[in-house]
């Protein structure tokens, strides 16, 4: 399924194409995933259970963390971008996902929940940084978290789009450059 | 066509999808569009034919454009995001062809070389602003670019997802607070 997704997209994602790559009759992957729906749907939550197996910046393995406040911010941004293949990988799947999310209420409304979560816990973040004097105090930080959130998804769509010219490096610096103008703001 | 790629996406774009909105046969439309990637080509064609074709903040029908420097930089950021119906159905389907796009290197290559014209455009107007001391001297004018260009991008795909939590408003107050953020970097 995921050399599927892959190469061809969600929208290559059909029972046949999984069955070919698994050399499978498409009647036993019917066994498992009566429709397409099912397969979409098994993908995402297979997306899902990838992105938290992954190594994160938030949660190292070795079981340290970046201290509350502007660094936990950037590095829970940074766990976002395509900074490496396999993250490139599972974003280029994620973004693949929105076309068929967006034609299905009940996906989109997952995909719209996705988000918020993600928005409250970088708003906490916001928040320490705030408390801390890294942020400015004034600022609204669910708009500061809302604003970063949509900088770091625009970016996983240009770096997908130009993985050459969107380099790992670029997009620490652009990310950099961001919160220096969000920090700032302090000042 | 439109009704097809606004409802169901460029996954539910097929030729008998469209033939059957338009009450035709599937004979009479493969007599236009071969295949469906022909069919997805015009898609693309048609929507860069309607974005050229709308008002725009950066170029009114009225013939009055906004000045040289942050007002232009803001007014074209704004005429990429979903801010009414119309910029929010063509968003929703140029944001559906990225599975599609990314999975094909001709698309993949045309919508890269449309973003990166789009950041040269955008890079200029923040040149200008640059000269008018606006934004700050000293920042790289292409990196404030491709980091604008994201931010509108990523609110795009926020605004899709969850459209009443991303009023028209509320768009305008996080790009105003993310131009206010460069802006700053200039103090």
């Amino acid at each position: 399924m995921w050399r599927v997704l892959s190469t061809r997209g969600f929208e290559g994602l059909t029972l046949r194409a999984v069955a070919a790559e698994l050399g499978a009759s498409t009647g036993l992957l019917t066994h498992y995933f009566p429709n397409k729906r099912a397969l979409l749907s098994h993908a995402l939550e297979e997306l899902d259970r990838r992105s938290l197996a992954r190594p994160r910046r938030t949660a190292p393995a070795d079981g340290s963390a970046p201290p509350a406040g502007l660094a936990r911010v950037r590095a829970s941004l940074l766990d976002v971008l395509p900074l490496d293949g396999e993250a490139a990988a599972d974003n280029r799947i994620w973004v693949g996902s929105w076309d068929h999310a967006l034609a299905d209420p009940e996906l989109a409304a997952a995909h719209a929940g996705r988000y918020a979560r993600s928005r409250t816990a970088l708003t906490a973040h916001v928040a320490d940084a705030q408390r801390l004097g890294e942020l400015p105090a004034r600022a609204d930080p669910a708009a500061l978290a809302a604003g970063a959130q949509a900088f770091v998804l625009g970016l996983v769509v240009q770096a997908l789009f130009a993985p050459e010219e969107f380099s790992a490096e670029r997009q620490t610096e652009l990310l950099d450059a961001y919160l220096a103008g969000l920090a700032g703001l302090a000042g």
